[in-house]
């Protein structure tokens, strides 16, 4: 897709590459993939003023996508790796139109701290998910949405029952992308990427 | 996801349900899946104020997301199928925001009249496909994106190499969606969309 | 693929397609898919004389070509379904070489009487799979393996960690194909299947 | 799976790990994945007493599970690549049950030395392609099938329009495979294999 610089230049509300972040280094390869992104945002169904949580935010692909399509909104990035906040500070404010606010610390406390959301996107997540999940249903506005994105079966599963539990009407879809690489003669294969499970529910 | 009632209140920019859009009897089930339109949109890389054709526009479910990601913006809807004009008419009085135009007429004749694009989206073609990606790539402005969607292989390749022989950078993914279904017993099973192609380009 | 007629003359021990099983009327469609039969039928490593258990045979599609590979086995192809046994019973004696008995009656009651199996395929299953899944890691001769198809990701799983909780060395492919199909124009698209998830394990 | 050692011993007629086969080390990685080997020894409809090519063999993966299913068959394993003879010679001295026979050289050439097959397996391939599948269809027994791999989209489009000028009832699937791996808390992720494009014709 096209160049970080231009993007950032450009203020494209949607669409950026993967390359456009910069990534920790052990972790390389594990920014969530732009089809996923695309197909969460979309789930997110973000407004111009919304209030919206990254939680596990990363490199910020997520929220600074989010800040361009909520317009007029507020933007919050949670991550707990201390070691990656100069990385997240630094793409936020590249691409973030000055509407990403960084928060470092572990959730579900470091939750407590922010206004109630819209739209609550969880990148994937280890063994305080269910007590996220809670965290989050509870603290969701009216008609707010919240989507997550899993490797793991059971973890997509277990979110989804959890969902169902509050009646927030939950759907999944497994995106399995699969990208058109020129071998060396030209011709065009396709490279997959892992499938990832994105869950979400509305209040 | 949420009702159609609720989406056209709320004005969120991205995020519409295949059943908000009202569909074509006979070819019910070929509006381009939520999954696919989410990829596309991301690919096409909006902004604000971007001016966009939409090719093909169908039930017009690119056109009004397009309309509400690039909220100062204009939005072309064209479509050559005479009998679904009124359809089409009144899903993006439903939910384009003021800001998409209708034209009826067949491509690439009718592109003649639109002023040039920042963005276009093609959703499938047939014979005159060659033609309309000819047009598109000598009417794109700077920096511009197309970004086309099939479901035929040798049509995604064809589209590919025309975009490869203009310099274009191209670029493609295939994405396959399976959405959880309940069964009966309440297990979650995966049923899998159609694979689509998208292909991409910028000037 | 070639026509049943064809096959059932020659004899070929594996590759028999979808159409050649004659099929209840309301589940029509619910045979297990070609394609993950094929990865089944390798994942159960057939031996010249295996003895197979095929657990919910339905139509008798994996009975009867374990039947052709394990030319000097026995092959048992039990199901519960009383009013599709003439149908199982007639697919079995056209393409299974004299080497098929069918057992009608519930799994696990009904495998009490059939000799200890080298290898086991389980087509999918309700409430009593923990209870056979729990009889046919009891009955496995030594090197025998389970093999199970799923559509549903939770039994997937849960039988994944049976195996695991049995040291049987579980492993699991999701198996996704999409088959060309032409479209009016003689392009080639491609129709999506359910993803199937193939679990197996060994004593 | 089994491991390698094990699988020797047994005789298995289908079912080889991954694995099992020793591998050229540039290319490591490359084998045919074992779901997608066993989707095309399926459609290879062999017979106990099948003559099979297996053009392109690499390591002889193809090669040697059709000599298990084929037990009364004789197998053509052709590869150009003389650096890789002996490895390929090796795999099917361990697992070819004596059945296989080894042509180093380039096809179609090399083709001309062997009888006429009832099966071909064509592992992919370059700029001979169509020379290769011309003689192919040339030289093929009635009933007798042709089975390709590609990991290229125009090149099993190609293959397809070949065979169906022909008049040899061409058929297509593309074969995903994602395979469960346990991330470091015990929970399954979905690795994904790259698709690979299936395409048989019959005579």
């Amino acid at each position: 897709m096209a160049s970080a610089d231009y993007i950032a230049k450009s203020e494209r509300p949607l669409g950026l590459p993967d390359d456009a972040f910069e990534q920790r280094r052990p972790v390389r390869g594990q920014i969530t993939k732009w089809e996923a992104r695309a197909v969460s945002l979309y789930a997110l169904g973000l407004r111009p003023d919304s209030i919206v949580w990254d939680i596990g935010a990363g490199t910020g692909s997520v929220a600074v996508e989010a800040a361009r399509i909520a317009h007029r909104g507020k933007i919050y990035a949670i991550d707990k790796d201390v070691d990656s906040a100069d990385l997240l500070r630094r793409n936020v404010e590249r691409y973030g139109a000055g509407r990403v606010r960084v928060s470092i610390g572990t959730a579900p406390e470091t939750l407590a701290d922010l206004p109630d959301p819209d739209a609550v996107f969880i990148g994937g997540g280890g063994a305080a998910m269910p007590d996220i999940i809670a965290t989050v249903i509870n603290r969701l506005r009216p008609s707010g949405r919240l989507v997550a994105n899993f490797a793991a079966m059971e973890r997509a599963n277990a979110t989804y029952r959890a969902l169902q539990a509050a009646a927030m009407s939950p759907g999944l879809t497994m995106v399995s992308a699969s990208r058109g690489r020129e071998l060396p003669d030209g011709a065009l294969r396709l490279a997959a990427m892992n499938p990832v499970f994105v869950v979400w529910g509305q209040r």
